[in-house]
C-alpha cells in the first residue's frame, strides 16, 4: 500500500472543527449546543447579491479569465479607492476565497524553508497553507494583558533570520479582535524597509471596525507599495462565506506578474461569484451599518457577561467578531471537550475554539478560548449563562 | 525590493494562454479568430444546473463542511455507483474545480524531489501543479503515429526510481483525445501493483467517448483500492466550467483522512455550486446524447478535414473533445503565432495551441499543434478553411 506523504502526516487538522465529533455527540443525545466555535456569521447576505444570482441569464457557465473578470476587478477597484488604496484592476488577482490568495502569496514571495513571522494567536489555517509550501511560522508572542496588541517591534527582530522573507499581519485581528493602530502600522513598515521584507495584509474583517476606532491598512502607507500584500475575502464582509471569493492586491508588478501564473493553473475563480461579488459593492451603506450596531451589541454582551465571571477575563476587541478570553482553568482543550461531553445547563451547552490552536508556541495560550459573536445576542446571553455555570462547576478549575 | 519565489520563476506560464497577446492584437486588428485553443466548450449548461441556481432560497451563503455537504456527496455517489464504482459518500472529498482535486491528491500522497510517470502528451497545468508541491514529472513518450495509445509497460519501467511515486493518466485523453482500452488498463494496474504506485485517474471527459467505445476508469478494476485516486469535475461534464466543482475520490481510507486536512485548511468548496451540481446528476440522458451526437459530428468534420489537406495527419481519437494533429511545418509555436500576427484569410484566422506546452521531453511535439472542436461544426469548417489555406503559404513549411 502506497504512503501518505510527510506533508500529508505533518498537516495540522483544523482546530475549529476538531471538536465536531464531541459536539455531534451532544446533539444526539438531546443537548442544545451554542456554536461560538466558527466565525460562520447568522447575518443575512446582501440581498443584492442574491439577486445577482437569481437574475442571472447566462447559457454557458463558462471559465473567466484567470485573473479575474475585467469587470468585477474593475468595481472592486471602486470599492477600493473609496477607501483610499490607489489601485487599478492591474493590481489585482481574483481568488478562490481568502485561503487562495494567502497560499499564491506564500507560492510566489517565499521558498521552501523560509520564514515569515507572525504575531500569535493567528489564524490556524496559516500554520496548514505554510505547511503545504513547506514554510516555516516563525510566532512571536501577543499578550491578553494588554489585548494582544502588536508585540514590541525588538521582538520582531530577535526573530529574523536570513530566511525571512514576510510578515503577516491579520487586522482587525482573528482571534484576538485586535485592531492595530496607525502607530503599529507605522512600526511595522519602518521594520520591513529595513528588512527588505514583504508585509501580507489579512483584511478580511476591514468592514468590522467598533466604537468609531479607523482601520489603517498597509496599503495607506507611503513607500511600502513593493512590500505589501492584500489578501481579501467577501467572506465575512457580506456573510459570503460560502461563495469562496477572494483576490489578492499588490503594486508589485513581479508579484503580480507570478501570482498570475498559479492563477492560471487553476484556471479560473468562479464566474457566477464574480457577478455576485460585482453586485456586492453596490450594497447600501445602511447594511454595513446595521451589521456593525449589532456587532458591536453582541460583543458589549459578551465581553460584559465574561468579565462578570469569576476569574475571567477578556479584552474588549475593536474590531471582527471574535474575543479570546482567559479562564480559570487548567486546559482549554479539556475543557472545551468536556462542556460537550459532560456537562450541561438546562439541557444546553457551549461549543468553543480551545485557544491553543491558534498559537504555535507550545503550551501557550492553554487556558484561553476563543469565541465568534455569531449568534443573536439572547443565544448569546444564554449561552454566558451556561458557560459561568460550566465554570463555576468544571473539576479543572484552578 | 523582496525576491520572488524560485518557484514563481519557475513556475510555467499557461500554454493555453500565452498566445493570447497575439489573438487580443488580431482582433483589434478587425480579424476575426475562431478559437480552437481552449477546452471552453460552447455547448450550454443543463438547465437543472440553472434553474438550481435561479431558485436557489438560502439567505446566508455559508461554508459548508470541508469535504462538501453530505447531500451533494450522496447524489454524487449515486452518480458513480451508476458507473460501477461501488463507492460511499466517505470516499468523496468536494473540491474547487478538478485542479483542487490534483493538486490535494499530489500534496497527500508525493514528497517534494518524489517523482509522478505521466505519458505526454499531457494536460499542461499538471506541470504548474507538479511546481506548486516540488514534485518531479517524468514524461514518457506517446507517439501521433498509433493515436497517442498508452506506451509500452517497459518505457514506464524504465523511469521508475525509488521516488518514483504515482501514475497520472487523463482518460479520455487531453490533450490527444485518446481513450484507453481495456488491456492498457489491466497493464497499468499490474505495474502500480508491482511498484507500489498510486494511480491517479484524471476523467474529466468521461462522458465523451465516442463511436460506442467503453469507457474504463481504475476504479473498475479489482485490488487496485488503495492504488487509485479519480480527480474529476464537472467543468467539461456539464459545460460548467465556471463553477469550479470537482472531487476526489478513492478507496483508501488513509488518503482520504489526509486530504480532508487540506480541504479544511481552505475551508470549503463553493456552496451555490453544490446545490447546482446536486441538481446537475439528474440532468436527462437525452442531453448528453445530444452532446455526444454534436460532439462525434464535429470530430468528423475536423479529423477528415485535417487528413485531406497535404502533409497533415491525424489520428481520430476516441474521446474528449481535442486532436493533436502533425502539421508540415517548422515549429508548431511559430506557426500558431504567425497565423495570429501575418496570417488571415477572408479577414479570418484561427488560435490554436502549440503542442510543444503539452510535452515535457525538450523538442518534443514541434510540428504538433493542439485543437478543441468546442466551436459549431459551420465555424470548425471555416476555420479549416482557413488552416488549410495558412499551411499553403507558411514560409516555414516543410
Amino acid at each position: 500500500m502506497p504512503q501518505i506523504s510527510h506533508k500529508g502526516e505533518q498537516m495540522p487538522a483544523s482546530p475549529i472543527r476538531k471538536l465536531t465529533p464531541f459536539a455531534d455527540r451532544a446533539k444526539q443525545q438531546g443537548k442544545k449546543v451554542f456554536h461560538l466555535n466558527i466565525g460562520q456569521p447568522d447575518i443575512e447576505t446582501p440581498q443584492g447579491m442574491l439577486d445577482a444570482i437569481h437574475n442571472s441569464t447566462f447559457k454557458v457557465w463558462a471559465y473567466t479569465p484567470s485573473e479575474g473578470t475585467l469587470s468585477y476587478r474593475q468595481k472592486l477597484t471602486e470599492y477600493y479607492n473609496k477607501l483610499g488604496y490607489n489601485i487599478t484592476p492591474q493590481n489585482i488577482i481574483v481568488t478562490t476565497g481568502g485561503s487562495e490568495a494567502i497560499t499564491i502569496a506564500m507560492m510566489t514571495c517565499l521558498n521552501p524553508g523560509d520564514e515569515v513571522i507572525i504575531p500569535e494567536p493567528f489564524y490556524a489555517n496559516y500554520n496548514g497553507f505554510a505547511c503545504q509550501s513547506d514554510i516555516v511560522v516563525k510566532p512571536i508572542l501577543s499578550y491578553i494583558d494588554n489585548g494582544f496588541a502588536l508585540p514590541e517591534i525588538s521582538e520582531f527582530e530577535k526573530v529574523i533570520t536570513d530566511k525571512t522573507k514576510a510578515i503577516i499581519i491579520c487586522n482587525p485581528n482573528n482571534p484576538t479582535g485586535y485592531l492595530y493602530s496607525k502607530e503599529e502600522m507605522e512600526a511595522l513598515k519602518a521594520l520591513c524597509l529595513k528588512y527588505d521584507l514583504y508585509l501580507f495584509s489579512d483584511e478580511a474583517y476591514r468592514e468590522f471596525c467598533y466604537d468609531g476606532r479607523e482601520f489603517i491598512s498597509p496599503m495607506h502607507l507611503n513607500g511600502l507599495d513593493e512590500n505589501v500584500l492584500v489578501m481579501d475575502t467577501v467572506s465575512k464582509r457580506y456573510s459570503a462565506c460560502g461563495a469562496r471569493l477572494g483576490c489578492l492586491i499588490t503594486k508589485n508588478e513581479a508579484v503580480i506578474a507570478t501570482g498570475l501564473k498559479f492563477a492560471q493553473a487553476r484556471l479560473s475563480a468562479g464566474m457566477l461569484e464574480q457577478i455576485a461579488g460585482e453586485a456586492a459593492v453596490d450594497t447600501p451603506d445602511s447594511y454595513f451599518e446595521a451589521v456593525n450596531k449589532e456587532y458591536t451589541h453582541r460583543r458589549d454582551v459578551l465581553v460584559n457577561a465574561l468579565n462578570n465571571m469569576e476569574g475571567v477575563y477578556c479584552p474588549n476587541p475593536g474590531g471582527a467578531f471574535y474575543v479570546v478570553a482567559k479562564f480559570p482553568i487548567d486546559n482549554a482543550d479539556k475543557f472545551c471537550q468536556w462542556m460537550l461531553e459532560e456537562f450541561s445547563h438546562n439541557n444546553q451547552t457551549v461549543m468553543m475554539a480551545p485557544a491553543t490552536g491558534f498559537y504555535s508556541s507550545p503550551g501557550a495560550g492553554s487556558n484561553e478560548v476563543r469565541m465568534a459573536y455569531v449568534l443573536n445576542s439572547d443565544d448569546l446571553q444564554a449561552a454566558m449563562i451556561c458557560l459561568e455555570e460550566a465554570l463555576r462547576i468544571y473539576p479543572g478549575r484552578v
